[in-house]
């Protein structure tokens, strides 16, 4: 073996990326299929075997340690996606047993959040920590918890969803959950678009927004906001009020040393965060106030997903899926 | 070495007790003593010294494999105890340090909450568990988090401080932190003592309450609850609402398979639990329906404290403090 790498594969709903990466973060082989238009798992998967093959073959397998997979709704434990709704395979899929066998190397799952926070321990902004909270602010928002240097899983292995935490209890806003004020309805590129549009129905402010009424996006508010528009920026503080409140209930939990941010919303950067620390360390105990970060994430767009997956490789924390000859 | 032993001290504000305990949890030896009335921490330990000597003689020191601390405010990664204000020496206590030169064993220090999660998790409710969510009830509310099978202290060893959630937004009660609805606020036996006496001013109905009132504690609310007083069962409702919700969104961050509730509050047992539980299982999110328990601590009162220390022994999960010769 030359140097040690690990296969990152990202399963979104859309598309599949993938990528070979050594131990520094380098992706030394990298590419992507569609993760739609395949009536069966198996064909899926007979497709993803034409693609990675030469990749593999490129990179040397016998110095492939292992796959990362990140799906959403993953079971670490299981190696299974239950039931994702944004994936066209229904029922319980037992992903990492498939790849595995598939391929001949020990595969480990988690989900895409949980994916981002080990591609940030390792390769990105919460380096060398071992206590941090990584949150994805994107069509809704995922989080991953490391402590004590490790993800925490919790007993089902479906620990860290924190966007469905109750935001707000009085009159909160209806989730896809079924539920009502989860943290995500509010802070997250979806979120903070819905918070537009409704203000822009009761205020009489102007506001550059009103030309995007009815398509407002997070991407729309965030550019409003950085050209200094009146309501985008008070619809920002208005999110941050919300998001620093369950951050610094957050804090009392697990007490991390930083929140990561990546996504969609995440490239407000000091427009979100700037106001989401103020009102933080308004809500924090004492003895936790002017320690916790806010921080953006360090890793390039278009290579998280890859580095997150593989970066499981190496903190699985957990036996692999074994390997069927 | 005949058996493995530890020694579990825990100094509380009033008393210190003191017992040695074997890997089951058998408490071998044990005493206790005012941890009032010395006017420096050099002529306590002195005296803890006296107290505990004939003890270690009479276990076999050797068979010792080291001391679990229980202390308020107690840093674990530091073996220091800061500024507690329920204690007479203030400023920096390096307690473990002085504890492991004085009686030449290795050390490690932990505060009251996590330690009674320990003890839990070793002997009690939480045996086998590796995630799980341990809240003591009593003047306040304490609150130690088991994740992966560690406890969780953060970045700075103060995490689970859960009964500064802020679980009241609109009108909270101010807390003694300075902060306003916070948990233990509300469900503690301080909280629920006064969410009674608040009730009586502006409710009518009877209820033996009446009688203690201005003078109401949270073993009278517990009593007349069990009496079937409605206004002291209702106020157990509240009680529960608050908790159920602040539960619900622990859930949805370290996903535990139980909560593990002691102290004086506790003693309610189902009174308090069944509705917990009720309004918790409301507010979760449906992938952690009907999975969480809601369990009692099953050591007795008198040794939990001990046992909790001692099992630091066992679950340190960090260099001792290192002895000095």
């Amino acid at each position: 073996m030359t140097q040690p790498l690990a296969l990152g594969i990202d399963i979104g709903g859309t598309n599949t990326a993938f990528g070979i990466v050594d131990e520094e973060g380098n992706i030394v082989e990298q590419g992507s299929m569609p993760t739609k238009g395949f009536a069966t798992i198996n064909l899926y998967l007979k497709a993803l075997k034409k693609e990675l093959s030469p990749l593999l073959k490129k990179a040397g397998k016998d110095n492939i340690l292992g796959i990362g997979i990140g799906a959403p709704l993953a079971n670490h434990y299981t190696g299974e996606i239950d039931n994702a709704t944004n994936l066209e395979w229904h029922g319980v899929i037992p992903i990492c047993k498939l790849v595995s066998d598939m391929l001949q190397l020990p595969a480990w799952l988690t989900n895409d959040a949980n994916a981002a926070a080990l591609g940030e321990m390792r390769y990105g902004s919460a380096k060398g920590m071992k206590d941090f909270i990584m949150l994805t602010l994107g069509t809704g928002l995922g989080s991953g918890i490391v402590a004590n240097g490790q993800l925490i899983y919790g007993h089902d292995s479906f620990a860290g969803e924190m966007g469905h935490i109750t935001a707000v209890r009085e009159g909160g806003r209806e989730c896809s959950c079924g539920r009502y004020g989860c943290l995500e309805q509010y802070a997250s590129a979806t979120g903070i678009a819905l918070t537009a549009e409704k203000w822009l129905n009761v205020r009489t402010d102007e506001s550059v927004l009103r030309r995007h009424k009815g398509m407002i996006t997070g991407r729309i508010v965030t550019e409003a906001a950085r050209g200094g528009d009146a309501l985008a920026l008070e619809i920002f503080d208005y999110t941050a009020i919300i998001l620093g409140q369950v951050l610094a209930d957050a804090v009392a939990m697990t007490s991390p040393e930083a929140f990561v941010f990546f996504g969609g919303l995440a490239k407000a950067g000091d427009i979100l965060l700037n106001p989401a620390k103020k009102y933080m360390e308004q809500n924090l105990l004492h003895v936790y106030k002017n320690k916790v970060k806010l921080l953006l994430s360090s890793l390039p767009d278009a290579d998280a997903a890859i580095l997150g997956a593989a970066a499981l490789v190496w903190h699985h924390g957990a036996p692999p899926q074994e390997v069927e000859e």
